[in-house]
């Protein structure tokens, strides 16, 4: 937690929080600050301060708050994103919000397990919980948002073209027509597909939509490894 | 497993070998394999081929092997790397293996917690453990060299600058010098310190034996992302 990301209903004043649960403990614990310690705090969506510490009981911390910068730019990175299963799941999403994504779309494939769609961890709470820890890493403030698909074929072919209009549209896809381009200066939608691949008619579906393959290198990356190693190539 | 790496223990006769345990257990449980199906294997440190089924029984199952085809090409990459905590150490190994990443100097620093040395996931079963599971994700053979160096000074003083003759040394390092190259053609060592920072005295020491500090941007990145994020950037 290299910033202690703060919610409206942590407000006592506009300048004062109280914090409880994890954050307190976190505090307490992992930090051992004690009071008259600055921390580097932020607001959900706004800006970024420090908060030091003015009284400090056995379950809760009062901070006195001052805010004086802005989040990290956004990564122009658009992430569509095969539903995984739970534990890469959370990986995933605490690494987009770390890396800067903005908007992610969890998109139902041929290949993913139709069961993992009741997964407990696609639940709002889940998701938020993954995504304020990747924050809080990054030291960023703005939520992604997170948007659940679970129909392939009518996001793909209503929806999709609309969406990735006026960025570059890539599916990592083994054996796709190109490789990841270096450096480039305009947004991106990046489409990961599940562990067992995308199976040639979805590949289709895709390309009709506007998007283009791209091949990863001969070795098979797991999904939560893709998206920081193409992150790192493209921006 | 995208691979079933073979060692010289699993071969019956030249070209027959007979797998049990987690490999069996993979074949039976995940890809439901019957007699007849081929699938792809490689020789630790050696050629990939296909291993065709020819015999199942309750534990163990045979497959007919040939070789076609040379592993992919290493990473030109050396990792050093500040002991992490268990599960993100195995996390790395898995990662640096599957990147291609050949040699790993897990390093002592100011910020590494001494207790973690004595950690079972250090003894070299558990480390070949990983870097196995990473070449078969890979669909790579050669297994990476994990060295352990538990004093820092000595080492960067004695040995870092040898190490990195002919390569590009980078830190990554929070308000470093430099970013992230791009597309570099040449070889690298990237020294990755601990989550709590690398201190002043470090990165001098690291200046000295020739290593050049990098800032990764705005955001903290996690160690195990940090790892694929460089790699993407690089090469």
């Amino acid at each position: 937690m290299n910033l202690i990301l703060l919610s409206d209903t942590d407000f006592l004043t506009p300048t004062r929080v109280i914090l409880n649960g994890r954050r307190f403990l976190h505090i307490q614990d992992i930090l051992k600050a004690q009071c008259g310690k600055s921390l580097t705090v932020g607001k959900v969506n706004g800006p970024i301060g420090q908060g030091e510490i003015v009284s400090k009981k056995s379950d809760a911390v009062e901070l006195e708050v001052k805010f004086d910068s802005n989040p990290p730019e956004a990564l122009p990175l658009s992430l569509i994103l095969a539903l995984p299963r739970p534990p890469m799941l959370k990986r995933i999403l605490f690494s987009a919000a770390m890396l800067g994504v903005k908007k992610i779309i969890i998109l139902n494939f041929n290949r993913v397990e139709k069961s993992l769609w009741n997964s407990s961890s696609l639940k709002p709470q889940a998701i938020t919980d993954q995504l304020v820890l990747g924050l809080e890493q990054a030291k960023d403030t703005v939520m992604p948002e997170v948007i659940l698909k679970k129909a392939f074929k009518p996001f793909v072919q209503d929806e999709l073209s609309i969406l990735i209009e006026g960025s570059l549209a890539l599916v990592a896809h083994p054996g796709g027509a190109g490789s990841v381009p270096n450096k480039i200066n305009r947004p991106v939608t990046l489409v990961i597909g599940p562990e067992g691949g995308i199976i040639d008619y979805e590949i289709e579906l895709l390309k009709s939509a506007g998007c283009q393959t791209i091949d990863l290198g001969p070795r098979i990356l797991r999904t939560e490894t893709v998206l920081p190693y193409v992150v790192g190539r493209l921006f």
